[in-house]
């Protein structure tokens, strides 16, 4: 924490941070001051994991659920993921990119410069492509920068159900190649879970992405302790995500690997999941942690990251601290961007958010408040 | 519900309500005619327990909890109710209304138009009139209707420590007294717990009220069964709050007297209580049951409506249904105000909020979203 303090970027990188009013001096450039008033400054808010393009939404089978219909009346009514693949599909890029600027806009509206987006309601190779280049343009729709994750392996899409192998073929033959090509992932990701992939078949699709030149991260240990954090951190993963059965062997192969574990209470707050991530045990190893919404119409319909705060420390016990870091630095680390995002320091992008607060410890305190004043991305100054 | 349906409001009062585009004939009188392009209207929303006006706010105690701190250390620190108490008594009328203001805000921003602010962190005479001040002077700074309570037997204040009977002679002799001579109290609350008042200690306090002529209602049963619903009841309170521990008795007490059961899930997730309020019990016996923020400083920093309303359907398992009759019909049946408010009737106050949602489930289903096109309070539209 640097009080009264002074921040000096050009042409979108910070050049300068330091006590004082008195940057270093230019060199007789001009300088455009911006008096910041005595507000408080963090790195701009980085969401490190969301599923924010979608088509569709899941209200109706909440509302089913609530009313105490059965699974097989929510089945039949068209509930699940099913029910969401079947919309995304249905939807145009331009479709999705309408649906999906609501959500973004809620999430920059509360500071965040950095948002993360996967695939995996597409299932097919044209489907998971229009998921990605969707993502990709919302990055050019508003100022915010957009890494993308290749989810095809989320789940076995209905015409696979049959075919386990076929479609894994078509995600390692196919879809991840095809993204690759195009420049449309910047990670692979999957769902290794009883009702999802198993811990061979995730390996099959990280061993591909590694050949393809991409990180992986994973969906691991979130309703029950498969060993995902283990075989993630096998693959170097930059981060594993959920984690609430991750045990103390999945534990320590992610210290040794260096991986984030991305904390999603959103998620588990909505299932109502009582076995919390093992906190403690990733603190005492010295394991990053990071926290991000989940934003997914089944488990997590979250798009506040400030939400998300207050729920890692009140659901979770993160201490405000590390909540803090859990959407700046560490969720840059998530993303394998941390060279370049996630703390303010010289020759790191200037992203900012700038908060009417007295102290950062209010931004996790405060439920379904917004102190944010204003963003800045790249060196511009954008107002709530 | 009612799809393709026209309202008729003039002078502030709906005059009709019904399907269709034509509204019965004014009989020549001018209409100004507001399309809502098919937008989802609802009666504007009613948050009927908050503790909006306060001094101060608890982050750093926050803080320090997570932390690791002891008991002492928070209290050495200035933390618990009692900072509040001190930060309030410190605070001018003037002080007291700029920082409820944002709070304030907050709410209205999705969707409220009528807020229930009690007093109770003043707990002196010229303290406790200066909150329930502050919080009629809302409503005159801001659209929306302003009930309020005065908590006086909210807690003991330090200086009372040794002399609890002192300070019940103080409520019910002078503060009380004082509010209702000055029209500042619509209804009459006590906080009956442990670590709180007594059943004989709260009955005294409602005694008083009644023979001020002012309702009355209590925080009862939060963190043990002090019987405190019967009580209530048996003083025909318009609601009991809280109610994680009401048991059988209390729930046929409060169906007999016509009690609201007003839930309060922010501070259930805040204290992370794992004890749910009866709610199939009340919705067996037909007690109405409303939902509210209890936006207060240390169990529920809570300023988002809509997010008490997902909590109260994810944590307690109330029905859409039943979440959006507890933030207008039954909110203003809590108030004692079902004459005026919570339905779109004609004869009642033209307060409505206008959503872009394409079912009413998503104000529900959805968490840290605002889909919130535009109030309306007594019949004047205010664009968000
Ligand atoms: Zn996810
Ligand atoms: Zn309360």
């Amino acid at each position: 924490m640097i009080e009264d303090g002074a921040i000096l970027s050009d042409e979108g990188r910070i050049l300068w941070v330091g006590e004082g009013n008195d940057p270093p001096s230019m060199g007789g450039d001009a300088v455009d001051l911006v008096d910041l008033e005595g507000r408080w400054v963090t790195p701009g808010l980085i969401d490190c994991h969301t599923h924010l393009v979608h088509g569709g939404d899941r209200a109706r089978e909440f509302e089913l659920r609530l009313a105490g219909a059965s699974y097989e009346e929510i089945a039949r009514a068209g509930g699940g993921i099913n029910s969401t693949v079947t919309a995304t599909r249905a939807a145009s890029e331009d479709q999705l990119v309408a649906a999906a600027l609501p959500r973004l806009d809620a999430l920059l509206a509360e500071g965040v410069t950095t948002v993360e987006i996967k695939s995996g309601y597409g299932l097919s190779l044209d489907s998971e492509l229009a998921m990605l280049r969707a993502a990709r343009r919302l990055g050019t729709e508003r100022a915010v920068e957009v890494v993308t994750t290749c989810l095809a392996a989320h789940a076995l899409p209905p015409e696979y159900r049959a075919d386990r192998a076929g479609y894994l073929r078509l995600v390692i033959d196919e879809i991840l190649p095809a993204a690759a090509r195009e420049g449309l992932a910047d990670a692979v990701d999957a769902f290794m879970e009883g009702i999802a992939f198993s811990g061979e078949e995730t390996a099959q699709v990280f061993a591909a992405a590694r050949k393809l030149g991409l990180p992986v991260k994973l969906h691991a240990d979130q309703l029950s302790n498969l060993h995902g954090a283990a075989l993630a951190a096998r693959f170097g993963a930059l981060s594993v995500d959920h984690l609430e059965y991750t045990d103390a062997d999945g534990v320590a192969a992610m210290a040794a690997a260096g991986s984030v574990a991305v904390m999603l209470p959103g998620a588990y707050y909505t299932i109502r999941e009582t076995q919390a991530p093992p906190i403690a045990a990733f603190r005492a190893a010295g394991v990053p942690m990071a926290v991000a919404t989940d934003c997914n119409p089944g488990t997590a319909p979250l798009t506040s990251l400030l939400l998300a705060m207050n729920m890692a420390a009140t659901l979770f016990r993160m201490t405000v601290d590390e909540v803090v870091a859990g959407v700046t630095r560490e969720a840059a680390r998530a993303l394998g961007r941390h060279r370049d995002l996630g703390t303010l320091e010289d020759g790191k992008h200037c992203d900012m958010a700038i908060w009417d607060i007295d102290r950062p410890a209010e931004l996790v305190y405060r439920i379904g408040f917004n102190p944010l004043h204003a963003r800045v991305v790249r060196g511009r100054m954008i107002r709530r």
